[in-house]
C-alpha cells in the first residue's frame, strides 16, 4: 500500500465534491485499488473564506505555486477553471514530472494540443473525464470501451442548462425569457448565460469528444457553433406535432473529405432514445462501426457528479503509474504519431434534413412559389404543415421538413426564396439529426 | 511495435465477429495501441465447415489443447460457451501464463471465483467485458468509471430476447406464445428458449455485475430468478393505464444486512428513461451514491457488437501487461482480500411496491375483504382500478399497485386472501422497480 498525494488548484463547488468523496468513500476506494490517496495541499484565492469541507490536516496556501512545486504532490487536480492562470500552472506541473487530472473543458478545447505534448515528452499522464458530461464515463468508454471500432458519429446532450431550458420550454405558455428566469433562479443558469446558451461551453466538450472518437487534434476553432436563444416554443409545439423534439446537440461525423465538428439546435425523432432525456441530464449517443448505436447518460454538472470524474482520474493515474509509458492510454486516445490530419470541414458541408418555419402573406401564391424553388435544388419535401393566420386566412405559417440535402444547396435555396420575397428574412431554419 | 498473437477457442458468430475486426479495422486499432495483434490460431469442432470469415495464414486445430499450449500465443480468447470444457481450458491456459478474455457468461458466474484466484496465482489477467450486455463497455464503467462511488444499486435490461418479447407484447392481439414464436423465426430466441424467457441468461449476468458494484463473491446460486412467461398482454395494458411498462430487469441492490440479487419482471414509471428501452437492445442503470443515476445502452448481442467487447478486452490486456500486477484493475473490480463476506439475502428480505391483479366473482364484497386484509398487514393501496366482467357485472378483474412493503409480509397478506377465498390462486404479482 501506497500513498498517493493530491494537490488541488482550486476548492470550489468541485474542489469541495472531490475532496467530499477523498474523505467518505476512500474505504471502498482502497478496496478497489489497495493504495491510499491523500490531499496534501489546496490552493485557494482567498485564505479566509468559508470552505464547503473540513480541511483539517490540509495545507492551505493561496499561492497555486506551493502546489504545483510541492515536491511530495504526485497529481495535481485543476478545479479552478480559466485557461491562461491554469495553463500556465499546468505546463509548470507537467515540467514537474506531475500528473495531472483536470475538469477544464475550455483548457482542454483549446489548449490540450500543446499539454498532451509536453506531457508526452515529460512521461506523465493529463486525465479529464469530467471535462465532458460531468459523472457520465464517456471518454473512457469512448477512449477504452469502443477501442474496437472506427467510430462513425457521435451526438450528444452536453449542456444541462441548455437542455433544461428546451425541456421547460415545452410546457404550456413558456418561452425561452421566461424559462431562462427560472433556470437562473434555481442556479441551473448563470447570470450571463452565453456560454450555455449559446453553446460555447457544449462546443468545448464536443471538440474533445470528437478528437477522442476520430483520432484528430483538438480543433475548437472549427467547431461551429449555434446557440439555443433563437428557438421559440412555436418551434417546439411544431416539431412536436410532426414527431420531434427539439434538443441542443453536439454532433460530429465523418464527411466525405474529413470530418464536421457541430453545436446546434436538432430536431430528433421522439423514437430515438435520447429525445427522452430531459431536464439538466446528460447524454452521449455514440455509433461505432462494429457496436452499432450505443448511448451514456447521467447527470453532467454538480459537485458530486463531477468529483466522482476526477476521483475516477486519480485512480486511473495510480493504476496507470507503474504501466510502460507506451503502453497507457494516449491523451487523446490515438498515439500523437497516429492523429490524422484530415480537414474538419465548413457546415456547408454537412447533408441534413432541416425543418423550415416561415410565415406568408399569400398562403396558396406562396406555397408554389416556395415547393417550385426547392424543386429547382432537387430539395424533397419529407413532411409540410401549414396553420392559417387567426387573422387573415389568406396568411399563414408553414412548416416544411425537408429530406436530406447538402447545406450549401439548402442556403442557396433559401436565398432565392428571399430574394422572391416569398419568405420573410426571419425564415427559421433548424437541422434535423439523423441518429438512425 | 510488437505483436500480440491470439489464441481463439471457438469460430461461431462472436468468434467470426472478433476475426473480421481484426481484419478490417487492424489500422484504426494500431492508432490507438501502437501495437500489432494477430490471430495465430484456432480451435474449432469440425474441420471441415465453413467459416465465416477468411482464415487464410491462421492454423486451424479441431484440438483446443493445441490453442492453450501453444508457445507463442499471449492470450486465450474463449468463445466456445459451455461451462465444463471451457473451465478445463481456461484453467491450462492461465497455468501455462495465457491471458485470458471470454464472453462466457455462465462460465464467469459460475465458476469465476476459481479462475479469477488462479489467474491471480499466475499474474494473468481475465478480462469479461463481452460476458454482459453485448457491445456496451458497462463491465469497464462500473469497475473504473464508477470506482469513486459505492454503488448503491443497479437495474438492467440484460436479455436482448426477452425485452424484445415484452415490448411486442404491447401491441394489439399479441400475446406471449405468439411473440415467441415470431421471435424464433427472426432468430431472436432460440429453439429452447428456457435460457432467456426464463431469467437464467440475465441472472449470470446479474451475478457477474453485482460482483462488480459491490465487491462480492460469484454467488450465481443466490440469483433469484422468475421468468416473463406468466406476463399476459393484459398485464402489460393494466400497467401502461397505470403509468407503468413491464420489463424484464436484474437488479441488484443492498439490504439492511447485505445484498439482494434478483431477476424477475418489473413494472417501471413510464418516465424513467429505461422504460423506454425497447426491443433486442439492453441497457443498464447504476446508481452511485456521489454520480447519482446513470444509463449505458446499446445492443447486447450479435456478432459486431460482442466482438466489439472482446476485441476491447484485448487491446486492455495489451495495455495492462507492463502494469505491475498489482495496480492492474482486479478481476472483480476490488481486490481478492476486500471482498465483503456480506451475505445475499433471500427474495423475501426485499422492500417493493406490488402489481396485483386477480379475479373476483363478487366485486363489492371482495374489495372490502382485499382492503381490509391488506390494512391488516399494514400495506397502502396506491392505484386501485377494476373491470367489470363483461358477461356479469358482480365479476370484476380487480388491479392493485400497493406501497413498498417487504415481500414477507405481503405474501402473508397474499397467503390470508387465497385462504379466504377472496382471490384465487392464479393471483398475478409483478414488483414494481423504484429506479428515482
Amino acid at each position: 500500500m501506497k500513498t498517493f498525494k493530491i494537490g488541488l488548484l482550486g476548492l470550489g463547488t468541485v474542489g469541495g465534491g472531490t475532496v467530499n468523496i477523498l474523505q467518505t468513500t476512500l474505504d471502498e476506494i482502497q478496496r478497489r485499488i489497495g493504495h491510499n490517496i491523500e490531499v496534501s495541499i489546496i490552493a485557494v484565492r482567498d485564505l479566509n473564506r468559508p470552505r464547503p469541507v473540513d480541511t483539517t490536516g490540509i495545507t492551505m496556501t493561496d499561492n497555486p505555486e506551493n502546489v504545483i512545486n510541492h515536491p511530495e504532490v504526485d497529481i495535481v487536480v485543476e478545479l479552478m477553471g480559466g485557461t491562461a492562470l491554469a495553463k500556465d500552472l499546468l505546463t509548470q506541473a507537467i515540467k514537474n514530472g506531475k500528473h495531472i487530472v483536470t475538469a477544464n473543458k475550455a483548457l482542454i478545447a483549446e489548449f490540450g494540443n500543446e499539454l498532451f505534448a509536453l506531457a508526452n515528452q515529460n512521461n506523465v499522464i493529463v486525465n479529464y473525464e469530467a471535462a465532458v458530461a460531468g459523472g457520465i464515463p464517456i471518454i473512457k468508454a469512448i477512449r477504452e470501451g469502443l477501442a474496437a471500432n472506427k467510430i462513425e458519429w457521435l451526438a450528444g446532450i452536453i449542456n444541462g442548462t441548455g437542455n433544461y431550458i428546451l425541456t421547460e420550454m415545452a410546457q404550456p405558455g413558456a418561452d425561452f425569457e421566461k424559462v431562462l428566469k427560472t433556470a437562473q433562479e434555481l442556479g441551473y443558469a448563470e447570470a450571463d448565460p452565453t456560454f450555455d446558451v449559446e453553446g460555447i461551453d457544449a462546443a468545448h466538450k464536443l471538440t474533445i469528444l470528437a478528437s477522442d472518437a476520430f483520432g484528430i487534434e483538438l480543433q475548437f476553432n472549427k467547431t461551429y457553433t449555434e446557440g439555443i436563444s433563437k428557438i421559440s416554443a412555436q418551434d417546439i409545439q411544431f416539431a412536436d406535432l410532426l414527431g420531434y423534439k427539439i434538443k441542443h446537440l453536439g454532433i460530429a461525423n465523418r464527411t466525405k473529405n474529413g470530418f464536421s465538428l457541430r453545436v446546434h439546435p436538432s430536431l430528433v425523432a421522439k423514437d430515438v432514445l435520447i429525445a427522452n432525456v430531459d431536464g439538466v441530464m446528460n447524454a452521449v449517443m455514440v455509433k461505432g462501426d462494429h457496436v452499432g448505436p450505443t448511448m451514456y447518460y447521467g447527470p453532467g454538472a454538480g459537485a458530486g457528479p463531477t468529483a466522482s470524474a476526477v476521483v475516477a482520474d486519480i485512480i486511473d493515474v495510480i493504476r496507470a503509474q507503474s504501466q510502460n509509458v507506451d503502453d497507457r492510454v494516449p491523451g487523446l486516445g490515438f498515439r500523437t504519431d497516429s492523429l490524422t490530419q484530415a480537414p474538419v470541414e465548413s457546415i456547408e458541408e454537412i447533408t441534413s434534413g432541416y425543418y423550415l418555419r416561415c410565415f406568408v402573406n399569400d398562403q396558396a401564391g406562396a406555397l408554389a412559389k416556395i415547393s417550385a424553388t426547392l424543386a429547382d435544388y432537387q430539395i424533397s419535401v419529407e413532411q409540410l404543415h401549414q396553420e392559417p393566420s387567426e387573422n387573415n386566412p389568406d396568411d399563414a405559417t408553414l412548416v416544411i421538413i425537408t429530406d436530406k440535402v447538402k447545406e450549401s444547396v439548402l442556403n442557396q435555396a433559401l436565398q432565392k426564396l428571399i430574394e422572391l420575397d416569398v419568405v420573410d428574412s426571419q425564415l427559421q431554419r433548424i437541422r434535423v439529426a439523423d441518429l438512425g
